[in-house]
Formats: structure tokens, C-alpha cells, sequence
């Protein structure tokens, strides 16, 4: 019996460490004088990407990618060129793709979106989805497990807007992401086989949720985490330690490391002059990774 | 001052009525042969498109559309073109555009979010947003309504799965979805200038919401509502009535026009005879789209 492909997902966690690398791939993180060489934002965030996915497939830097849909969308046809290029590289090079797209809709809607994002241009292995419009935004999506595609469901943000509707108290005395929470329960259960470690769906848990980090780690042992908010959102180390236990998870780093050229000591001289490359800087990203992966494995 | 987008749309279906017309064309809406004959199901949706576009302008049929995301990203970067094409028809014909995307995400990805969809190719006047993740992930749309843009914010949606999140009880005695509501009305506390008559952000409550609509048509009396569930998806006519009270609203149609062919019976023969153009079921679809509306304005 074929593993699902989260529990996959955490077996290469467990031998490349918990590093997920986001490419939230924003032109506006290149240096402009590179953007304008290569002649496109666009263009520019897919020759990076490339870049970046061949390190990390070399290195082992990490077992999945995390790809954020917005800022290729804000590029508009061109940017979703790139955005299906990229994850193409990436499945190609072997790594598990998460397209973090955070859909959810109408039932017909969500058959529509899980197409997208399941096969075709936009194929990816994994996917991030908003449980606010309930079970049917979420289950045609869930289907698509049986044919190893995953998804992460937002359980606990890790942006401070978390605290207006996940936070707030149900008069059942549970928070308002209990119920995602429950939803995530009630489709792994459908779809756990015994042989299944691991809950076939995973949870999206900020590491910036130091008060829910114990009792959400407690509350769902079996279910793999993808844990943003590492790096430039400030999460917490301790928190991440926490999240990592029972079932474990990735922990995503985007933005730190893809401008990580920007506070490179190593690249001073360069910087000042004006005379970066799209080498120098995706070698600063490629070290800023390992220093993430070394940090994240020594936890 | 100029009237926000909202009010605009507010003044305008005063005029033509409030029917939204939803090219939620999915190309399994068009006959197999015809999308065969044209070479592609995302270019015949394109052309569907454009005959319906033209015919609402020339007919008055309706003073927007709405196009839903999900149906483009699924035929991948050729539908990512069609879409960028329908919205720049749309808008060339003088329909107000409601791209209906439903994003909300972390403040940074909003803010990607909304650059992809107020400007560049995939620009529109209005979108939908989730307002699961809270208030960041709503605030840099916000800040595109003083440019002339506009946003409907979920407040109770018309699917089954409302009844999982959105209609829960919370410990203050109000339901979730009111949450969505408090930010929304916020929102609007602080765009609304004394000459605004109507609030500068909408919200989407299905026609659907049997129980909850005279409540939140009372609780809401300056937002203007962008109401889906009619047709297809079996809303009520007598809760529609009541959610186009007060600041009013428009009433989404989208696979019961797109999809009239199916039932018309001047195609029968036609349909019978495999024998049906692009153009028949075009009309069919403005024959269905001005019976809609004719419902609508005699409510």
C-alpha cells in the first residue's frame, strides 16, 4: 500500500531535517539592477527559483519547497508562467512542492480549484487550504489523498489577524480553529488506514502560537504540522521545538532566506558597489538555508 | 469627491436591476463538440465569454459580472489568459468586474494579493476576500478602496458548509461570521466619508441563509451585499427580497445561465442533434440571464 504523500513528506523530513524553503519569490526581493539585466520581475524570480531548487536538491538542503501563489499571481500571466515552471523544476529535481494557494470554496468551486492545483500547469504535491467555508470547500480536495496529492488545512495562523476569528472563544468553550481542528479529525479518520502512521492531512500552526503551541501538539499527536512564521515573522524557537514533536512537521522560511543577500557580510563590497549577481545572491539564500536547516536539526 | 466603486455598483443596479451575471465558465458548461471544433476548452470558454460580455453591455442585462478564479486556474496558464482577457473585455464594455478569488492571507501576501488583482493583467474593480486569517489579511485591499476599488468580505456564505465555522455559536452569544462582520463594519467606520451614503466594503451573504438573513439585512443596513445561491444552488426568492432591502445588493447567476442551453427548449432539436454553436448557446444564456433579471427587478 502506497504511503500517503505527507507521511512521505515527514520520512524526508526525518532524513533531510525540517526545512521547508519558501519561494515567495517577490522581484521586489532581487536586487532592482538585476531585475531590470534580466529584463522582467517575472523572469528575474523564475532564473532565482531555478537557481535555488538546484541547490537545494545538491545540498539536501531541505525535503519540499513551499511555493506562495500571490506573488506570482501579482506578476500576472507571465508570473503564473513561472509559477508553473517552477514547480515543475522543483518535481523534477525531486522535491515535495506545497502550493501555498490557501483556497477554499463552494463545493464545485473547490472541485475547480483541486483540479488546478492537482494537475495540469499548476501541479503540485501538496496544497494550503482556508477551512472558513467548511467541510465542502474542503472535500474535494480531501479526494484527491487517495491519489497522492496532500493538503495542510489553516488550523492556527501565525500572523498577528489570527487572534480575530481563530482565537476567539466558541460557547463551547473551545477556539474557533477547534474547528478546523475538527474537520481535519473527522477526513483523517475517513481516510487513516492502519498501516498509517501519520494523519494523511496535515495542519497549517504558526510558530508564532506560543500560548496554543502545547495544547495543539497535544491535541492532534498524529498530525504533521507546516509551521511558517521561522525567520522574518519573528516565531520562536521554543515554539518550533514543541510544534516538531509527536508527528512533527516543516518548518517554512521564506523571506530570510531570500533576501538574506541584503544583511550578507560576505556580499558588503558587492552591495555597496552595485554589482551583485544573480549567483551572489541566490549563494547567500543557498547559506542562509543550511544556517536554517542546521539551526532547525539541532533543536 | 468621487463615489466609492461600491456605490457606483450601488447606483447602477438601481438602474439595470440587481442581477450579477457569473462566468464561472467551467468548459464542461459548452458542449464537448463545440469546445473540439474551437480547439480547447479554455478558449472556448474565452469566446463564451466574450458573446455573453457583449450581449449583457448591449442589452443592459446586468451592471456586472462576476468571474470566479477557480474555473481559469484549473485549464492552467492558457485559462490565466482568459481570464486576464474577460476582465479587460468586461471592464472595455463598461461592466463592473467583481473578480471573485476569495484570498486572505498574512499582511506581506495580501498585499501581493492585491497588486494580482487591482492591477496588472488580472485587474478588476471589486474581489471577494476570506476574512478567516483576520484583519491583516483584509487591511491592503482596504487601502485599495481610497483608489477606486472595491471588496465583499464573506459574512455568511450560501453553501452547506456555512453551518461548520461561519454559523457557530460563540461564548459572547453571537455567531463567527459576526466576527467577519465587526471587521467589516470597522473597516468601513473608517473609509466613510459624511457624502457616503452606502459602506465602501460589501459582504457576500448567500441567498441561502434563510434563517440569518432579515438578522443580518437589520445588523448591516449600509452594506450593500453581493448575494450567490440563486439559480443553481436552490436559494430562496423571499430571502433574496429581504437581503435586497436597505443598501441593497446584486444577485449572483452563474451555471444557470451558463448552463441554460441544457434545458432550452428551442435547442431541442439542436441538442439532440449534436448540432449546437457557440452562438446558440450563447443566446440561450442571455435569454436566461434577462429572465433572471426580469425575476429579480419584480421582487
Amino acid at each position: 500500500m502506497k504511503k500517503y504523500i505527507i507521511e512521505e513528506l515527514q520520512s524526508r523530513a526525518k532524513r533531510l531535517g525540517p526545512l521547508c524553503i519558501g519561494l515567495d519569490t517577490d522581484p521586489a526581493y532581487i536586487p532592482h539592477y538585476i531585475v531590470q539585466s534580466i529584463g522582467g520581475g517575472a523572469a528575474a524570480a523564475g532564473l532565482y527559483n531555478d537557481l535555488l531548487l538546484k541547490a537545494i536538491a545538491a545540498e539536501g538542503l531541505a525535503p519540499c519547497v513551499k511555493v506562495q501563489a500571490a506573488y506570482y499571481e501579482a506578476e500576472g500571466v507571465e508570473g503564473m508562467k513561472v509559477f508553473s515552471a517552477t514547480l515543475k523544476k522543483a518535481r523534477e529535481l525531486g522535491l515535495i512542492t506545497i502550493a501555498d494557494i490557501k483556497r477554499g470554496d463552494i463545493g464545485a468551486t473547490s472541485t475547480a480549484y483541486a483540479r488546478a492545483y492537482f494537475s495540469g500547469d499548476f501541479e503540485a504535491d501538496i496544497v494550503t487550504l482556508n477551512p472558513y467555508m467548511g467541510r465542502d470547500a474542503l472535500e474535494p480536495w480531501v479526494e484527491w489523498a487517495k491519489k497522492g496529492k496532500g493538503a495542510f488545512v489553516l488550523l492556527c495562523t501565525s500572523n498577528s489577524g489570527a487572534d480575530d476569528i481563530e482565537k476567539k472563544d466558541l460557547s463551547s468553550g473551545e477556539k474557533v480553529y477547534t474547528l478546523a481542528g475538527g474537520m481535519i479529525k473527522s477526513f483523517n479518520d475517513s481516510l487513516k488506514r492502519k498501516s498509517d502512521k501519520v494523519d494523511p492531512i496535515g495542519a497549517v500552526v504558526g510558530a508564532t502560537q506560543k500560548e496554543e503551541a502545547e495544547k495543539i501538539r497535544g491535541d492532534y499527536p498524529d498530525t504533521f504540522f507546516l509551521i511558517p512564521g521561522f525567520g522574518a515573522q519573528g516565531g520562536d524557537l521554543a515554539v518550533v521545538k514543541t510544534l516538531l514533536t509527536s508527528a512533527g512537521g516543516v518548518v517554512n522560511s521564506s523571506r530570510a532566506i531570500l533576501k538574506a543577500w541584503e544583511k550578507d557580510k560576505t556580499l558588503s563590497d558587492k552591495r555597496k558597489a552595485g554589482s551583485l549577481s544573480l549567483s551572489d545572491i541566490a549563494k547567500s539564500a543557498e547559506r542562509a538555508a543550511a544556517d536554517a536547516k542546521s539551526i532547525l536539526t539541532s533543536l
